[in-house]
C-alpha cells in the first residue's frame, strides 16, 4: 500500500471480489455515503445488492482551514453495502484490512458497540465503531430502518474513514503529508494529499463559513425541497431525490454559516427528513409496481 | 476484462503505472470530463500534472429514455491528463488498449484529425478521433487555450468513451446489456448496466425535457453566475469556479428542455464563457502569488 490511491484500487479489487458492483461517486454534494441512492434507496428493496464505492463527502461544518490533522470539510469515506447483511461480515472486513497490510492477530482491533441514527434520512441501525490500536477507522451498521421505513432484509454497511486508514499505514500526522500518487514525472517528489486539498480546504473552509449569501441558501432550501415534492409526486424518484441530497447540503451550509438558530435548526432538520421519507415511499411504490407488471407479462 | 467495472480498474492500474494521480469524480454535475478543475485549473500551471478519472457526464439533450443503444443523458467518460505531454502519448494510449485487451496489431485503429473546442470553456485544443473497426472510441486534444489563456506547457488529454469500449469487449448491442460486475449472490446473474441505470436514464430523459422547471433553473443560471463572479473576485476560486460548473449545467438543462430562443442561447454561452474565463484568471493569480511568496521565504 505505497500511495493513498493504492488503498481505494486494494479495496475495490478486495470488494469486487467479493461480489460488489463498484459504483463511482454522485454528482451531488452529499454530507455522507449513505445519502447515495445506491445505498438509500437500494436498502429499501427486497433484492439482493452488494455495491462498493468512494463517496467524497463534504461537512461545511467541519472546516478547520487545513489546520487540525484529521478534521476537514472535505474527506473520503469508503462505503460497503452489503443485501443481505451476510453472516461472515466482520471476518470479511478483517480479510480486507489485511490486504490493505493491517494483520488484525498483530493489532488492537475493538468494535466497540455504537448504534447509528441520521435524523435527516429518518434511518438508524444497530452498530458498531471499529478501533485500531485506539483509532477509529470505520462505522459498522445494520439499517433497521431507511426514510421511516422498516427495512428487510437487513443491509450490512461498512464505511472505512480512508485518510485515516492511510494516516496509520503510511505512519504520517497530517492528511495533507499522506502520499497520495507516484511522482508525475521522474526526479519529481510524489504527489502528497495536500498539493490537491491544501488551497481547497482553505477556500472551502472560508467560504462555508464567512462567504456564503444565506439568503441565497435560504432561497435554494425552499426551492429544492418544492421540487422534491413536485417531482416526487409524479414518480421521478431519481430526479426527485437529487433535490433531497441539495436540500440537505443546502441545510448543511447554513447550518456552517451560522445563518439558523437552534429552534430553526430543529425544522430544517424535520423538513429533510420529510422529503426523505417522501422519496423512500416514492421508490418503494415505484419497485412494487414494476413488479406488479412484471408479473402481468409472465 | 469480464465486467464493465473491470475496466475502470485495469485503465486507474494502468495510468497510476505511468505516473498519474487517480482522482475522484466531482460532486457537481458537468457535461464533460474537461470541466473538472483537475483539468481545466490544472492546465493552466507551469508545473507537472498527471491524472486519470472517471468523468459522470450529463447530457441533458442526450437523453433517449435508454432506447437509443449508445446516446444516453448519462455516462462514463475516462479522462486522462498529461503536462508536459508526453513524446510517446499515443503509443502510451495504445498500451493501454492492449491492456484493456485490445490488440493493436490485429485491429484497424485510426487516428482522424479532429481539433477541438469548448464555447463554454473558452477551450480549444488541436486532435484526433480514435477509431476502432470503424467506432469512434477516444478523443485526444493537445489543449493550446483554456479559459481564453494560451497555454504553456501544453497538457495533452484524452477522453475513452467507456460504454463503447465495453460493448465493444463484451460484444453486446445496447449499454444496458453490458455486464457489470459479478453476481451479487451465488446463483443470481451478474448484475447488467440496465440494472442500475435504467429506471434512471428513463426519469431523467422525461424530467430533462418535460420537469423542469423553467423559471427557477433561469433564476439559478442568475444566481449561480451572480455567486460565480463574487466568489472569484475575493480569490475563492475552488468555490467560485464550482458556481462555474453549476452555471455551465444549468443551461445545458435550459436548453434541453427548449426554455430557451436561438439568440438567447449564444448569449448564455457567452455568458458561461466569461465566468470560466474569469475563473481560470483567478487561478493563474492565485497561483502566482503562491509562487511569489514561497520566494520571498527562501
Amino acid at each position: 500500500m505505497q500511495y493513498f490511491q493504492d488503498l481505494i484500487l486494494e479495496l475495490d479489487k478486495f470488494w469486487a471480489e467479493n461480489g460488489c458492483v463498484i459504483t463511482q461517486p454522485y454528482d451531488t454534494e452529499v454530507g455522507a455515503g449513505t445519502f447515495y441512492p445506491s445505498t438509500f434507496l437500494r436498502a429499501l428493496d427486497k433484492k439482493p445488492w452488494r455495491t462498493a464505492y468512494v463517496a467524497p463527502s463534504r461537512r461545511p461544518a467541519d472546516g478547520r482551514y487545513g489546520e487540525n490533522p484529521y478534521r476537514f470539510q472535505y474527506y473520503f469515506q469508503y462505503q460497503v453495502i452489503l443485501k443481505p447483511n451476510p453472516s461472515d461480515v466482520q471476518e470479511l472486513y478483517l480479510q480486507s484490512l489485511y490486504r490493505l497490510g493491517i494483520d488484525p492477530n498483530k493489532h488492537d482491533i475493538r468494535f466497540v458497540e455504537d448504534n447509528w441514527e441520521s435524523p435527516t434520512l429518518g434511518a438508524w441501525g444497530l452498530g458498531w465503531e471499529v478501533w485500531l490500536d485506539g483509532m477509529e477507522i470505520t462505522q459498522f451498521t445494520y439499517f433497521q430502518q431507511v426514510g421511516g421505513i422498516d427495512v428487510f432484509p437487513v443491509t450490512a454497511e461498512i464505511t472505512y474513514g480512508l485518510e485515516r486508514i492511510a494516516l496509520y499505514l503510511q505512519g504520517k500526522n497530517h492528511a495533507f503529508d499522506l502520499e497520495y500518487a507516484p511522482p508525475p514525472i521522474t526526479g519529481a517528489p510524489p504527489v502528497l494529499m495536500g498539493d490537491i486539498r491544501r488551497d481547497f480546504e482553505w477556500q472551502h473552509s472560508d467560504y462555508n463559513f464567512n462567504g456564503v449569501n444565506k439568503d441565497l441558501q435560504r432561497q435554494n432550501f425552499e426551492n429544492y425541497e418544492a421540487e422534491a415534492n413536485r417531482l416526487l409526486a409524479s414518480g421521478h424518484v431519481y430526479p426527485g431525490y437529487e433535490f433531497v441530497m441539495r436540500a440537505s447540503h443546502c441545510f448543511n451550509l447554513l447550518d456552517a454559516s451560522g445563518s439558523i438558530s437552534h429552534a430553526e435548526r430543529q425544522a430544517y432538520i424535520g423538513r429533510v427528513r420529510k422529503i426523505a421519507a417522501k422519496a423512500a415511499q416514492a421508490y418503494v411504490d415505484h419497485e412494487n409496481s414494476k413488479e406488479a407488471r412484471q408479473e402481468v407479462q409472465k
